[in-house]
């Protein structure tokens, strides 16, 4: 029994490519008291990842080189010498891009199984759904009757954005890339309009579809269609800042060149990061896991499998070939509980 | 008796220059009932006129061709058929750039004499003040212990949110150009420290003055001092968006490409507008008048002489040769009350 491994082996400049991963196989060590072995099922694919591997201060520190990719996973516990934890338990945790992983248990948390698909836990009911509700309602705070307007809108973060602003009695507007997208924010997902940024000019797609200007912006991308949304906000507008996929891969990041439409409009601009709210994720979950329960929230993931896939999985999150939330599905699930 | 009227002549690119402005006289026509004839004294001259004579959609409407300049200014009421006012009275109101105003008595409002000298309320007892009073307390909210940074530092807004930022107990910073304005705050009003932007790289200037980091940025100016005030935020840092000097002129504005540090940092950028809290302006005149009073709060204007000097006053503001409050002071104050 090996554990494979994905390592950063180099700082990427522009998009990730091979030699940016060092994939290896490595023995799994003995257990010593107080820890488990987990075996990986499915590693969450997130744009954070790009920030991540970048040598730059954020919120949290960079991946070293040589070290295993971070990234949220959920696996089963096959050894335990843990008081916490069993053989056959669920746990969801940061532990990185590996089908094995030693663990004292720190950070893991245990998932029910039975109550939603697996997935769902890294996706609607994990990171990015949090994302979505603490982005939402407490950074972008809708008002009934408000114009919602989000990028990203098939993905993780935007169609859970547009589906609990609708829950909220929003007119929810999702900017989307392609035809397919945009048809199924619109019909599976309730929004009310769609803007395929792929076949219409953003700016042209926002003035057709937001009349009255726009409340809230919840901007996943940056770049251009940032800069077209503060060009039609409405008085005391919000833009909540959860990300900026267009950007990440380059050099030099392109700042909103309409920011004082801020200044007009007297608005505001304010970025979040939702390990903030980790004390209230449970809430969050509970109240989304109702939405989800009586059909007023919709999860999609979109999984991929095999660990070696891991680096071309990857580019799925910056050229769009996706929909919904993106995930690594580790293959060896068949030897589990073996 | 002429009326002097200085009347938008043609829509500049770029800095405004004699072939904007049109200087005329006129016949001061009779007064009827309900109206008063003023004297014009004082004409505030503020970096907003910029944004006024720009045909563009903003928080009030352009200044049409052949119109007279919008100025906020000081008058004395030389006759009047109005029940509200007398001969003699002082008032304030956007009377606009002409030395003589027939007006209704709309937006008019009486100056006590004696309280603080004229030119105080056009600048730290007026709109540039109420600009610093609403700006910092109710947009940026600095705390006691905050770094607060400002931007514009010895100009009539600058000044004023650094004193009050004083007051409330913050550590405060100014960017300022040349020696004598960052003295000046320093030395007179009492900032803890000055970076002179014409003599150092603001980015080193801010990481050798603010050491942990900008609780609250308040930006006069935009631009490339924004960009770098947002590369040094403190977790939950407000930037308050005042104006953009840097900016007025150019025919594309300058987005800051550091706006992500609002994601990294939990911070927002708000933008405002004074004549939001105009029904608060009592209040703040009031407390502003107790600081003035007690000395914890100096306001200088910077006098220009003759209506005929309006278009080579105004480029004070955007080139810096000035130092406070730019007032533009009517010349025939001598035949008053005569």
């Amino acid at each position: 029994m090996t554990n494979t491994q994905v390592k950063l082996a180099s700082r990427p400049e522009g998009l990730p490519d091979d030699s940016t991963w060092e994939i290896s196989q490595s023995p799994i060590p003995d257990l010593e008291d107080g820890q488990l072995l987990i075996r990986t099922i499915y590693v969450s694919l997130d744009p954070a990842m790009r920030g991540w591997i970048k040598d730059a201060r954020s919120y949290i520190p960079p991946v070293q080189i040589g070290a295993v990719m971070r990234a949220g996973a959920i696996g089963q516990v096959v050894e335990s010498k843990h008081p916490g934890f069993e053989k056959g338990d669920y746990v969801n945790g940061w532990t990185g891009v590996q089908s094995y992983v030693v663990s004292n248990g720190e950070s893991l948390y245990k998932v029910q199984k039975g109550l939603a698909p697996m997935p769902t836990y890294l996706s609607t009911l994990g990171m990015p759904g949090f994302t979505a509700y603490f982005g939402l309602l407490n950074v972008a705070q809708p008002v009934e009757g408000d114009t919602v307007l989000v990028s990203g809108a098939a993905g993780a973060v935007g169609s859970v954005v547009g589906q609990i602003a609708k829950i909220k009695g929003c007119r929810v507007v999702g900017i989307a890339g392609g035809p397919e997208k945009c048809r199924y924010i619109k019909e599976e997902l309730g929004f009310d309009e769609a803007i395929d940024y792929k076949n219409e000019d953003v700016k042209d797609g926002i003035k057709r579809t937001c009349p009255k200007g726009l409340n809230i912006y919840f901007d996943n991308v940056g770049g251009e269609i940032l800069n077209a949304a503060l060009g039609r906000l409405a008085m005391g507008a919000r833009i909540a800042i959860c990300g900026a996929i267009s950007q990440y891969n380059s050099a030099e990041v392109v700042g909103p060149s309409n920011y004082l439409s801020l200044l007009v409009n007297r608005a505001r601009m304010e970025g979040f990061v939702v390990l903030d709210y980790t004390k209230d994720y449970g809430t969050a979950a509970r109240e989304m896991g109702g939405w989800m329960a009586s059909g007023q929230l919709k999860s999609k993931e979109f999984i991929v499998e095999g660990i070696e896939n891991f680096p071309s999985a990857l580019h799925r999150l910056f050229n769009g070939d996706k929909m919904g939330k993106l995930v690594l599905k580790i293959k060896e699930e068949a030897k589990v509980g073996s």
